[in-house]
C-alpha cells in the first residue's frame, strides 16, 4: 500500500496490486494433484497456504496445468495476486524455507498485470518416462514407469505420428471428464530412446496447446502396447478416429509422468 | 542336496553349499544401515528375510560395506551361503519381487568358495554429493547435501591432496569407534564439479582399501569447510596429523554418501 501524494488534501491508500509469476517443482508422489481438493493435500493448498502469512490474508493461486495425483512438475507455472509489497525473490526464498522438500520455488518474478498462468498459456509440454529394463533403480522408482518386456520405439514413433496437428482426442481422456470440447493441437509429439547405466529409457515427450485430463498417460499406455506389439502401429489412428476411450490402451501409471514446460 | 552315488550301498545326502554374491542398490533414507539392528529396519534385515523362506532356514548375508544409517548404494556387494540349487537368476528375480522398491539386486552369481563380500574386498569407492546451488531439486533432496553458499572445489581438490596413501585416519572416524587399527590407505580421492539444470554439483569420490566409521562424511565435512573458505587448505594435513577428531569439520549429512563400488 502507497500513501496517496499529500496535495489531495485527505488520506487515502493506492492498493498496488502485482501479478507474481512462480516457476515451480515437485514430487507429486505424496500429493492429490496439483488442485487444491478435500481428500488429501495438493501442491496447490500447500503453496496457497505457504503465501497466505506473508500477504496476510488467503490467496489463490492459479496453476498453468492441473496436474494429477502423483504426477510430477520440473517447471509447473503459477501466477498469484498480491498486495504485500515483497520482492519476488525475498517471496521465493520464504517459501523455499516454508515449503516441505518435494516442493521448491524455482524462480519467482513480476509479471504483466494481465498475466494468468492457466489462460496465457500458449503450450506446455509433458514428458512421460519409461524405464525398459529388467529392474528399476531404487533412485528412480517414484519417477519412472518399469516396463520389463522389450518396447520397440520405433514402432511407438511411427505410431505416436498420426497424433499431431489438431484432432478432436476424446478417445485419450479420461472417462467422465466434462469439458467444452475435446479438440487440442498437439505441436510435437517425440519418442526417444536413451541406453545409461540402468538399462533403457524410453520417454515420450508432447507438447500441446492444452490437454485432457489423463491425456498424456492414455497415449502413453497406448504407445506402450505398440512398442509390446500387442497393438499395430496403425492402429492409433483408427482409436483416435473413433473418439472412443475404450479403444485406446491403459492409462498409464501417473509416477512416470512430468510437466516440464509452460510456453506464454 | 544331491543324492550320493548308489555304489555306496546306503543313501546319505551330499550338502552342496554354494557361495552366491550379489550386488544391490538401495535408498538408504528409511533404513537404519545395512547392518542388523534392534531400532530399525536395515538393509541386511530385509535381505536376510527375503532370503530365508527359499533356503528354508534363516541364513546370514554378509555385506562389503556397513553403510549407516540414511547412506545410499548403487552397487554394495553381498555374500550368502544357499544349500538351496536355486539359480542365480531366479533368485535375483524371486528378491526382487519380494524386496521393497529402495532395495533391489542388481546381479546375483555364483563366486568361489572362498568368496566374502567383507574379507575378500580389495578396495571400495564411495562418493560424497553436494548440491552447490541456491535450490535443490524435489527429485534430488533424498541424495544430495545442500550446500548454498558457493563452493571453491579448487581448494577442496588441493585440500584433499594430503590424504591419499597410507594414513592414520583417527581425526576422521567417529567419536567412540573401536577397531583395531585405524590406518587405511586411500588409493585415489577426486573432487569435481559439474554444471547442470539445476546448478552445480560438486561430487568427492573416494576409494580406499578400507574406511572408518563416518570417514568419508568426516572428510566431505572438512573438505566443505575448506571450500567455503573457513579453513584453509594446508589446515588438513595438521587435521590428520593430530589424529583428533576434535580438529576435523563435521561430519556431512548422510544423505549425501553412496557406496558406489566394490573391488575384489
Amino acid at each position: 500500500m502507497v500513501p496517496c501524494p499529500q496535495p489531495l488534501g485527505f488520506c487515502t491508500v493506492l492498493l498496488v496490486v502485482r501479478i507474481i509469476k512462480l516457476v515451480l517443482a515437485y514430487d507429486g508422489t505424496d500429493y492429490v494433484g496439483w488442485q487444491r481438493q478435500s481428500n488429501g493435500v495438493s501442491i496447490q493448498a500447500l503453496v496457497e497456504d505457504a503465501i497466505a502469512p506473508i500477504e496476510g490474508r488467503p490467496v489463490s493461486v492459479v496453476g498453468a496445468g492441473r496436474t494429477d495425483a502423483g504426477v510430477h512438475a520440473i517447471a509447473q507455472v503459477a501466477s498469484v495476486s498480491l498486495e504485500s509489497p515483497i520482492d519476488p525473490a525475498a517471496l521465493m526464498r520464504a517459501l523455499n524455507t516454508t515449503l516441505p522438500a518435494d516442493v521448491r520455488v524455482r524462480a519467482a518474478s513480476e509479471a504483466p498485470p494481465d498475466f494468468h498462468a492457466r489462460f496465457s498459456a500458449r503450450s506446455k509440454k509433458y514428458r512421460y518416462d519409461i524405464r525398459n529394463a529388467s529392474w528399476v533403480s531404487p533412485f528412480e522408482r517414484r519417477y519412472v514407469w518399469h516396463v520389463p518386456q522389450p518396447l520397440d520405439d520405433g514402432a511407438m514413433a511411427a505410431a505416436g505420428e498420426c497424433l499431431t496437428g489438431l484432432h478432436d482426442f476424446a478417445a485419450f481422456r479420461a472417462a467422465g471428464s466434462e469439458v467444452a470440447t475435446s479438440e487440442r493441437t498437439i505441436h510435437e509429439l517425440d519418442v526417444t530412446r536413451v541406453e545409461d547405466e540402468d538399462g533403457a529409457l524410453v520417454t515420450i515427450a508432447v507438447e500441446a496447446d492444452g490437454f485432457l485430463r489423463h491425456m498424456v498417460r492414455a497415449i502413453a499406455g497406448t504407445l506402450v502396447e505398440v512398442g509390446l506389439g500387442r497393438r499395430d502401429p496403425d492402429d492409433v489412428a483408427r482409436v483416435l478416429a473413433s473418439r472412443d476411450r475404450g479403444h485406446a490402451g491403459a492409462t498409464a501409471p501417473a509416477c512416470g509422468l512430468f510437466l516440464v514446460r509452460v510456453r506464454y
